[in-house]
């Protein structure tokens, strides 16, 4: 029930995991379910690794649904999605009605999409949290999306393990494995280094956002939503139902440069703040 | 002017960077300067490290402030201390009030003590982001704080530069180093293992603490505290002038859950969830 070009653009920005839309309250200007089945699809089509879509032709869903990342980045989805709609029908929104606004905006949200179909603001602390956690998370590697990445993730989970088991066997040769592959102690370096670099940029835009004179909130939902590169934060201000065009012009410069850096995984920024770099 | 009662017990939870008071307000029952200055520098000396104590008789005050974790931590605390006095002075507080103010409360939650002269919940946004991120970063480590600590960030920051250096010259052997030493590998793994393991669990007890109903601030600044083991919370609940007790009790549980991992350094806990452990 689109018209062509509204559904040409919103295909666009869905495969892109972009989130713009040609209205102003988003989605929710067309209130249509099976339009949001269709860009749930998307999104989830977009943050899915791509080089596994080369590979379907010649070897079936199968090597797509076998992947670690795939298969972690579905279960998380299902899971937030089942406890986000069961906590919102216990809040007296039928069950069907619960699901539906649950897994757009979770959707949108995880996949760094940033459409909305609700004012998720008023949806209580449970769910405002959540949202706020799954800014950080992201889809896959691999995929337009930003934030952490699936792989990161299992990669930061397993080294997590080996640490524990390190403990109580001090004396074992503890290796992690990623989609049956070990994981090379340089490529585990870089992804906790990446992690901490991460946190960090979040920490510092949140200050910064805060010394503008935005509130708690805002600046910490702005700086997850920016440096994830989602969209909307949380708040009055800069939630689903604001916008950022109150926020002062250096707020839109600290917010510019947290999605330049988590679009470009923060490293190759700072590579090119190192004296190193310039040296030749 | 305190009472001998107050000054012993003040004294005791000065120095075990406990914070508890003998009155509900706090130390802003006393409204005495002289008596927060001699408290700041225990809360500061609580969260030296303790080792360098007992070299003080042989080597001098030297030897405790060439170590790389106490220049840190207060240089950090400096800093913080001068920008959120200024800040707090351009909002119409006189700069000495601006100053006794902010020393008292960021060295309060940084050392994860938890004295409160004020209800830093109304100072507004930038003070309120920088207090939130403080309950994570803790004194250094060998001291009765918690939180990340300063050594563990050092790490942390050390292997960050180094993934930069790596990036640039991708065959350069890149070492790290702390207090002029090399960084073990084990080491830094363990330490990058405890940042993931850290964020994670306060994530988990944001989440289940938001799932309580309770609002996005006292869920993420409840989590931070608890597992920071500082005290006091944001927001108008558990705030410096609130108190826990409106909390649920499932509410209670998690967070006491959550100041023991914080206490226990996480990986002890995890230990005992091995089936591994239980083995022999």
């Amino acid at each position: 029930g689109m018209p062509i070009f509204d559904s040409i653009a919103h295909a666009m920005t869905t495969l892109a995991t972009g989130g713009y839309s040609t209205k102003s309250e988003s989605l929710a200007a067309f209130n249509s379910s099976s339009i949001e089945i269709i860009i749930i699809f998307g999104m989830l089509v977009g943050s899915l690794p791509f080089v596994h879509y080369l590979a379907l032709t010649k070897k079936g869903i199968k090597n797509l649904i076998k992947d670690d990342q795939v298969k972690l980045f579905l279960t998380l989805v299902f899971f937030v999605v089942l406890i986000m709609s069961l906590y919102l029908s216990s809040n007296n929104i039928p069950y069907l009605e619960a699901l539906r606004l649950a897994s757009f905006n979770v959707i949108s949200i995880i996949t760094g999409t940033g459409f909305g179909t609700s004012d998720f603001n008023n949806w209580g602390g449970f769910p405002t949290t959540i949202l706020l956690i799954l800014m950080f998370v992201g889809g896959c590697a691999g995929s337009t999306t930003c934030g952490l990445r699936m792989a990161r993730i299992q990669v930061l989970i397993a080294n997590a393990k080996a640490q524990v088991s390190k403990l109580i066997r001090p004396h074992a040769v503890v290796v992690s494995y990623y989609n049956q592959k070990p994981i090379p102690e340089n490529v585990a370096e870089s992804v906790m280094g990446f992690f901490f670099l991460y946190i960090i940029s979040f920490a510092v835009i949140a200050c910064l956002l805060g010394g503008l004179g935005l509130d708690l909130i805002t600046a910490i939902s702005g700086a997850a939503s920016a440096i994830g590169n989602v969209g909307p934060g949380l708040g009055d201000i800069i939630g689903p139902s604001g916008s950022y065009q109150s926020i002062p012009d250096i707020g839109k410069l600290i917010l510019c440069a947290g999605m330049i850096l988590g679009r470009l995984e923060i490293f190759a920024i700072l590579v090119m703040f190192s004296p190193l770099f310039w040296k030749n």
